[in-house]
């Protein structure tokens, strides 16, 4: 506790924090439109409601209340970090040590943490082009500037962030999806991300590796998951968001035991702890049956990947030619790009709003502060069925006739 | 977001919020102290096992996961602010709109969030003295520095706040725990909130009123609960922690319309809700028998009053003339203080953990920077049997007995 004052503060941009952030707008927030009855929202990273474990976890509650080790232990205070049995877990399966893994509400809170606590105020961070455009709302926290890095097939493009890092920029940290890129579906080679971590270390910047989905390659061949563990320059940030349901808000940070321990010294000031409670329960759901998260994910890939193609040949079949996409390898999302130039991207959007069928339009994941992306759609296909989905982009279809 | 540098950054007294934080110490930092079997710890604000609704709970679980209504909802994305339903629960005991309530992970969380989205950088802030030192630890998000103000009998001396800002101290907010005060017991009378409010609209500070225990008062007269509702100048904090178990990580904030969006454009930026799961298995927990909280909170009063009797008895008849207490009214803590001026208070809590007794030092919760309050006690009594704490005193006082 300092009794001096910091006697810059009054001459800072802003002068309390509520100053620094940004009203709401466009991406992320729905309430901003108006939901009718019989929409397909193509829009967020949503997981599938029969995806969700909702019996098993009733039975693991039941468990963990009833158990002669559990019961009112889990209404009871826990440490910062996470209980130690699932960061135990955890840590097995990243091959990392228990001490490199904290516990958080969620992957974007582990985000949300790595600004707070590593971006200096004004702080100059690398980001994906395009770009998940909340991480844009939680560098807010450190009123942070971007230097965008555009992000290509295969993930971002490291060719190009050496390029920036070789003329002298010299960002404090750089913020990337690694794995099925949101919204641009690539995945960052191995080669490449051995590359990253070396431009890291080289330049001293800390990697935000934000990985919600990478639980979910349904085809293609894996990249190596481990890399990001061989560096103290890593954030890795992981969720059970997208795997056990979101609602949950429940992920965790793999970090160099330096950084987990400023992140919990953060939380300390934050909400303490995740839910003691549902930390139980989801321990005794992963290990009450050792094989059942595999299992579930397993079912969940089947899942994903009949929507994916579902969308992927409906609009070939339906826009061809006019439309194109590039089949998915896992997670949510697919990146169409209308290549046909007859067709605004704005009108279209409006002209399919207006038939029911919604989804965020390229622009809104610009991190370049530039009009890029426009040709551009990101439809989420993970939520709804394929029946859903092909109406989806009959409705689509209908919208780009009347535009053209 | 901004794209021009923050010059100033540099010159800041800290570059990253790391760099403010405190390292571990004393208070609150458990984990300094070697625990051995047998040890009676009287520490923290903790309720007692028995009175948390473990049963309850489950019921409420199984109800939530098959109820038609719920189901795999309860595991996906909602609201920042919290769920509709609870907000207004909430808001309907309160007596405000629910547009002024917002659900936070727990009380501190609330407060975490007031620091960090209203106190500006390096602004001052008066606080309690002797203070709930955690407090601290939340105001280092805004390097924030202090006014101590002296907290009597009665809660916080409003009169010695008065002069303070009569004499030209301009704080941007005052924290107080108005109810059962945490560490010394008062509770401030209705007429002191009143003033405090005018004081708070006159000099334009916003009081952040803490107030986890309030629902605990199990003797003497009430005081008016709705002062605080009153003036858009409070941000009254609140938790289901010391009533439904704090594990649960489940509490809220009453504030202004204005103040309420404020923390909820934070909240986005951190853990964007409250487990919806835990929420929606809270909602049913108080409202499928809507007597239910209440008879739960009848029971609890009934238990902690009889824990808070058994010490204050126990020491008046083992240390009388030696330490004297005053018979709390309500919530967990009891604040004895070392009359004697033979007994050393750091030898005797020397002794005391050396039999297995420990407690909390008064001088830890000193917000002043001067060792001051070393003649108290925290005594936590809420989490232990009336025989355990016979047994706590009788330890006591032969630690007493050895260093007069």
């Amino acid at each position: 506790m300092t009794t001096t004052p910091d006697l810059l503060a009054p001459l800072a941009r802003f002068t309390t924090l509520a100053g620094a952030l940004s009203e709401p707008k466009g991406f992320g927030d729905a309430s901003l439109r108006r939901r009718r009855e019989g929409d397909i929202e193509l829009l967020g990273g949503i997981p599938d409601d029969t995806a969700l474990p909702v019996h098993e976890l009733l039975a693991a509650t039941e468990r963990v209340l009833t158990g002669t080790r559990s019961g009112p232990a889990a209404f009871q205070y826990s440490q910062s970090a996470g209980l130690d049995e699932l960061r135990s877990w955890i840590a097995a399966r990243e091959g990392v040590p228990a001490s490199r893994v904290i516990i958080t509400n969620g992957g974007f809170h582990g985000l949300s943490l790595a600004v707070l606590s590593l971006v200096e105020r004004g702080g100059l961070v690398a980001v994906d082009n395009p770009i998940f455009p909340l991480f844009l709302r939680a560098l807010e926290l450190s009123d942070g500037r971007t230097l965008p890095v555009r992000v290509g097939p295969a993930g971002l493009d490291v060719d190009e962030l050496e390029e920036k890092l070789r003329a002298g920029a010299r960002p404090t940290a750089l913020y990337t999806v690694p794995d099925f890129h949101n919204p641009s579906q690539g995945t960052l080679s191995t080669a490449d991300r051995v590359r990253l971590v070396e431009l890291a270390e080289r330049y001293g910047f800390v990697i935000f590796a934000d990985n919600p989905y990478r639980e979910l390659r349904f085809r293609g061949e894996a990249v190596d998951a481990g890399v990001f563990s061989t560096s103290d320059q890593v954030v890795h940030v992981n969720t059970f968001s997208k795997t056990l349901g979101p609602g949950l808000r429940l992920g965790w940070v793999v970090a160099s035991e330096r950084i987990a321990k400023q992140l919990v010294t953060l939380r300390n000031r934050q909400d303490s702890h995740t839910s003691t409670l549902e930390q139980r329960i989801v321990i005794d759901l992963l290990t009450h049956d050792p094989q059942w998260f595999d299992r579930t994910l397993t079912r969940a890939r089947d899942l994903y990947r009949e929507r994916a193609d579902v969308v992927v040949d409906a609009l070939d079949e339906r826009l061809g030619g006019l439309i194109e996409s590039v089949r998915p390898e896992g997670g949510f999302f697919l990146w169409p790009r209308i290549t046909d130039p007859s067709i605004d991207p704005v009108a279209l959007y409006a002209a399919a709003a207006e038939r029911g069928a919604t989804y965020q339009q390229g622009e809104f994941f610009a991190s370049s502060g530039r009009r890029e992306f426009a040709d551009h759609l990101r439809l989420a296909y993970g939520n709804h069925t394929p029946e859903t989905l092909r109406e989806f982009v009959d409705r689509l279809g209908s919208a780009v006739d009347s535009v053209r």
